[in-house]
């Protein structure tokens, strides 16, 4: 069995690159940077489903990931969440959060409608992920 | 410098055990069998504050957590979060959730006030975590 990537994940995202775990996506949401990580093995749905050594792994992606979020202007707290609750495949939001941001003291997730980005915005922040 | 526990979280939880890394405390909040791990170092923020030796200890502790709350009757999905929007230390949400629960599909964070404990299900669930 081979990895895919859940529908709804690939319609809400931007394809940013292969870690060597994960798959790195940019949630299409102008209000957030906001990256998704999904560990590109099949069948994965909490994160005990990893074994030990993949479990590090992915917590040195988290913390990779956060640190091409907080190098943004006005990032000033990192948001780490693995939820599930719609879409079943293991994945992992690392969001970063800015003051006056839209969800305010409360988490990202439900929280209205995303905003897509305009290209440019975009290629910023894609040309800034791959590159770390 | 010592650990200290946020008064807020104080406040918030019950006291359940210590494990080498985490204190492991149990959210006052019936409605979700619901455990915060915090790394018992002083003046953590995010997870990259911890070396990476603690954090794939970290990694560890909610899997151990998460294995707690999947052994109770109906949790039939976890949720994990590091959000820190309110108490700035660094603490890990590890949350069964249940079919019909108060926050559905949504995230459990924000969600409506919490509704205490009575003494008999707070002692169950904390034998529970205790025997592990």
């Amino acid at each position: 069995m081979n990895f895919e990537l859940d529908p709804r994940l690939q319609a809400d995202t931007v394809f940013v690159t292969d870690w060597p775990l994960c798959r790195v996506l940019l949630m299409n949401d102008a209000r957030y940077p906001w990256l998704v990580l999904v560990p590109r093995r099949p069948g994965l749905i909490e994160i005990a489903d990893l074994p030990a050594s993949d479990r590090a792994a992915l917590m040195e992606d988290i913390v990779r990931a956060g640190e091409c979020l907080r190098s943004l202007p006005g990032v000033v707290k990192l948001n780490v969440g693995a939820l599930g609750n719609v879409v079943r495949q293991l994945h992992v939001h690392v969001v970063g959060r800015r003051a006056g941001d839209p969800a305010g003291a409360g988490p990202v997730w439900g929280h209205g409608p995303a905003v897509p980005y305009d290209p440019a915005g975009r290629e910023h922040l894609l040309g800034l992920v791959r590159a770390r």
